[in-house]
């Protein structure tokens, strides 16, 4: 961490705030110039809080070097994790995991038809939502327990993990059987889900906020290894930008630079990234050139009747072809961010 | 609602789509042109879901043209909501609330004497965080239920309601006495948790997200309101944009634009907008004159020592001088779409 | 077109109204609802100003149904555009292009030695800067007409044409001999020298600005058009946004988008796009994924003297191993937008 | 300057940078931790390009501390920048200027009434449009030559001093009896424009970029003062955010936050931000109070009809009215970062 003071800073002041800092067991570093002066602070600063630094009335900035999350930090854990679901599927590490099935869970002739069709192209995770977050009360908001029962239905018959949204805390007992538990990007930052989740020890997958930084999502995770459920995986579902062609703006370049940052697996969703369907598949191939970890794709056997989100999801066919040219494009991906090339 | 339909769109699919509508109970207009048919939906479309419409083959582009609001809209209840609090403070239809206080709760020393001092400047409200959403869970995350007794000890001494974060729908025993609860930026679409307070018959004030339009703010207001509450003050707290001089960017033109969509109060939280104490006197002060409800602004006794957001904090005295302002612009404000001048 | 006029609209303004819109040789369809009137005008609205309409006190809201652009619309022209260069590289409807070179010409000796690596690495056009724009008016802005001279010595040496910035319309006349016609991203709304480029007979590449939308790309390659030139490329270089762990946002998703709504070649720019030369390898295979018909990629046979740009800039034998792979996902691509599979 | 070495830099390379740092004449600082070695820079760092020490492989990062403008910087020129224009209107240093008119000039008749209602009402300055840049090649661009002698015509009836857009440095003779010269905002970073600005010894307003900070809009003043030209206005216009309930976002911090980096004036443009004429009065309410040095309006007597922007137009009367709550609340604006306040 490095501390500039004001010019103006008067040095009684100054060597108050210095004997702080070297009680919090900080070694200073010094150099005054003509117009300010800069400390650097060696040591343990991740319990240094830059904003009551900042405060201060003879601090002109404050500038952290060293990241504000550990758990999750590339620099102290350099190999990738590699999680490793039920059906022996994994994803990390060079590892790719294809996710698919519908927006909503709906009936079981749908859950399982859906199945069986992602399955027969190739994916080895089933998704499919029990509890949606809509954005009007007067929406369909999901099945509920009876969702989630219908998709442990379609575990059953096809033999495919399960991973669905969580909303809130209160539900988790209902997740007991599901084997990955997803965080929706509006509750990205739902602290106190995610503090609940932190004690569990089960595949946790957290979407990005709509307005959410990387150092952001990070953080997140770290609320959730910081309980000591270290199997989590960050997904990338599209920003808020002032572009309206597309639902939301897809940030590809979050793979190579969370793969840079973080041992942690990353994966995308195209299919509410862009909210068209006729976009995912060429979403997905550029996911899967720029190293991603695996993909998350909507896939309905009847997208014209689908109770949610009907226009961004794939017919099966439609799937199955894309899967064809993910598995061609795939072993052509850079991954020189991965542990296996960058760090052994 | 209007659909307008593919140049490709064949007959006997559009009769289909066509009956499909009618038997919902709308009446339909249509226009043939040369490339486009299109078709006006005349009746109640707060329950046709767009998305499943745009999901069609047949389908170009559908536009709604009733707001997906009612509770909160503007045109089915033109007054202007007045809420009052237990000290007979007002807000809403001209009425204007300061709301003032430390970022945190830390001791029943600091929580009284910022009371007295806010209240001896005009503030009608006092804030202050039992409950805080921090971005590392590291970081300090309030004195929880021992904040919420020094928030209630501090109303004792001064008689200023409390309004105060709630982080989770199970902390609300914990609320049971407070005045006024407030639901953060983070949690504007934590649907389980505004559900909840819709059960409720006390004033909840919403922060717009970070990334959140106005009509998913007033989509949140709805969820309370569509369970009964109808006290509902929605505030501007900055939204995320790519200008790194202030934390956020406050986005005043919302205040004309609510006052317009809604009869809900509108108020402003400059402190948090900005993130620095510099620049909460002209924005309070440009909420203000642009015809804004009240205000939401933190004052700590020793910013330079405040466990959180010390930045941005007014020491009381600055807070006295901004507060002389607000009073000599607040009748000079525009008020033109209030429903004294707008409706009556 | 259709306007939405205003429940409490009066008749007379409203014949006014549509006999001003049929004195246009518009055909007018209407449709009464309870709450609004609904017109629907069918015929050539490319002339109608929806600004005008929208100012009228009768109208509520005016939208457009058919883009505002012709030239470039894949409606009026289903056959992708293919452009020739003079050594036979051709760019559009499934041929690749790459373009690759230095930020800045520097020297004789520097822009030969790119030329000679980036020709033998695969690419087939030689980008350089000559004219720099700078956010500082202290820094290098480039060599001028010797950059100019020095790029045609390259062209000379190794056969590659020529791409490079203009930045002001007075510099054309230094241009004559240049192959293809670069504007900047923060020229991309220059409208006066987007005339001047109107008149010539070469093609013109058009960078995105970083708040442009897709749209205004497409209205500002229309300026070029609508002068008779009809060899425009579109690129995509990056957008501003919140996120700053990269310079800008690459938004991928415009590659199909546009090949949906234009028939005119689209390239990305991932050096500048992200800033940092790590990310441009993964960020170029993506882009070939998704359907990209050509990158632009800066090269420098010593970055870490480069005056201008060095971060971002690769080196030869990187961009040489990068080519390796694009090659081999090309063939892959997503190319469901283009003419011979969408319209033949 | 700060720069961050990374652990894994070699010794020498580092020595390499080091002499080649102090051979620029600078003092070298430096601070050896566990994980990083920091050294800071004193002396004048203004010609160090960060880009290219960022190249560097040791480099793992660079802060600069003290800002890339000089003449615009209020450090080295703390008393406010007053501008006067030649009836004796002021602006800067709490001379509060109002500038208004139509969007486009369109006849004599009109732009005579207008100036006379809006001289009237209390500006001191007209603006009008000749050359107007419109995204769309068909659309109105302006009477140019015309619109100018017309503008003339108007002064010479009112005695108001007229501000007027430039477009391309071409025209400037037309623009030499002018009083003040406008960049627009697509033309911020038109940087050939703003070199020929400079040389002028006149009035030159400059509005902010839809993406540009508020760095890059001090760095293009640069660019004008640069040339010796030292009265340059700043206008802000709004910027591109995810929100569409108005045209443009207004930001309204800037006002302070410029007063502090800055001591040239600052002025507003609701009319172009908002889009909509019912905005304006609030907006232009809310950065009188904030401390704007001025208003940019757009009025026009007939805005049903005018031939551009009619939207954002206020009629006479409505502007009048407005006006008398401009100079009711502007002796309570906030000004505590003028030279008078903050610096004497």
């Amino acid at each position: 961490m490095i501390v500039i003071l004001k010019k103006t800073a008067e040095r009684q002041q100054v060597e108050l705030f210095e004997n702080w800092l070297r009680s919090m067991g900080l070694e200073l570093h010094k150099s005054v110039g003509e117009n300010h002066t800069i400390i650097g602070l060696v040591g343990d600063t991740s319990r240094v809080d830059m904003e009551s630094i900042l405060a201060l009335d003879i601090v002109e900035t404050v500038k952290r070097i060293q990241e504000p999350y550990k758990n999750a930090n590339r620099k102290f854990h350099e190999e990738d994790t590699v999680i490793t679901l039920a059906n022996g599927a994994q994803i990390g590490g060079g590892r790719f995991l294809v996710m698919a099935g519908p927006c909503s869970v709906e009936t079981e002739e749908q859950i399982i038809s859906v199945a069986q069709s992602v399955k027969a192209a190739g994916a080895q995770v089933l998704r499919g939502g029990a509890f949606k977050p809509r954005t009007s009360p007067y929406a369909f908001q999901g099945l509920h327990e009876e969702g989630i029962r219908l998709l442990l239905k379609a575990r059953e018959a096809t033999g495919l993990p399960i991973v669905t949204e969580i909303m809130d805390a209160k539900h988790l007992p209902l997740f007991e059987d599901i084997d990955m538990i997803q965080v929706g990007a509006r509750n990205m930052q739902n602290f106190e889900l995610l503090k609940e989740l932190g004690k569990l020890r089960k595949p946790v997958l957290i979407k990005r906020g709509m307005a959410n930084t990387l150092q952001e999502l990070l953080m997140s995770a770290e609320y959730v290894m910081a309980g000591g459920n270290e199997q989590v995986i960050l997904c990338e579902r599209g920003i808020r930008t002032f572009e309206t062609a597309t639902r939301n703006t897809m940030d590809l370049s979050v793979i190579p630079v969370l793969h840079q940052l973080t041992h942690l697996p990353v994966v995308v969703d195209p299919s509410h990234a862009t909210g068209r369907w006729e976009l995912v598949a060429p979403m997905a191939l550029a996911a899967t050139a720029s190293g991603a970890d695996g993909l998350m794709i909507e896939v309905h056997n009847d997208p014209e009747h689908a109770l949610c989100d009907g226009p961004q999801s794939l017919r099966p066919d439609r799937f199955a072809g894309m899967m064809e040219k993910v598995w061609a494009i795939q072993p052509y991906a850079d991954r020189s961010f991965s542990s296996a090339v960058a760090f052994s």
